[in-house]
């Protein structure tokens, strides 16, 4: 496996630079897993990943609606773990940023 | 694979609960990751892990030392991969919390 040298990434500095709703940037690649940050504003299209996917809210509020179940509501600090499979869209009224801890082949739009 | 139902999971809570310095809870399994908090507060021993260790610091102010090369200082937000084989020893002169994105067989002391 090749492996660059690894960097400190800043993740309010990816931030800043994320021009628009719902674009992201990798932060790492650590073993089978990627972290990516990504910004919510609006309604995201439903979707699923053959992958799970977890969330964790970094600023603002980001509703995490589930297909025929509950929505999730996430704070700052607030985490949530979108079993494979799950029919999801993340919704945000303002603009909030989440991290995704997620699997390098799992597409943004979904399967 | 057996999955129990995701549940909501707060990070400041999962820290107000840590009894003391490096003292870990987790917070979530994601596919083959596990994601840990931890409080960091004095030196740490040194070691290393079969697999790369992604810190990313939450609170306070962590410095990675890393065998024979410059160490890194992290600040909130700060994400930082320890690639496998790395020998390093994480050390806060201040109470200070981070998340770890390891393996589940990641040991807390290395091998």
């Amino acid at each position: 496996m090749t492996q660059t040298t690894p960097q400190q990434v800043s993740i309010p500095d990816l931030i800043a630079e994320l021009p628009g709703p719902f674009q992201q940037r990798q932060v790492a690649l650590v073993n089978d897993a990627v972290v990516r940050v990504a910004q919510v504003h609006g309604e995201f299209p439903w979707h699923y990943h053959d992958e799970d996917e977890m969330f964790l809210c970094w600023d603002g509020t980001v509703r995490i609606e589930l297909w025929e179940q509950p929505s999730i509501q996430l704070g700052p600090g607030d985490t949530f773990v979108i079993p494979r499979g799950v029919r999801h869209r993340p919704v945000a009224d303002e603009v909030a940023h989440v991290l995704l801890i997620e699997r390098p082949e799992t597409k943004q739009y979904g399967n």
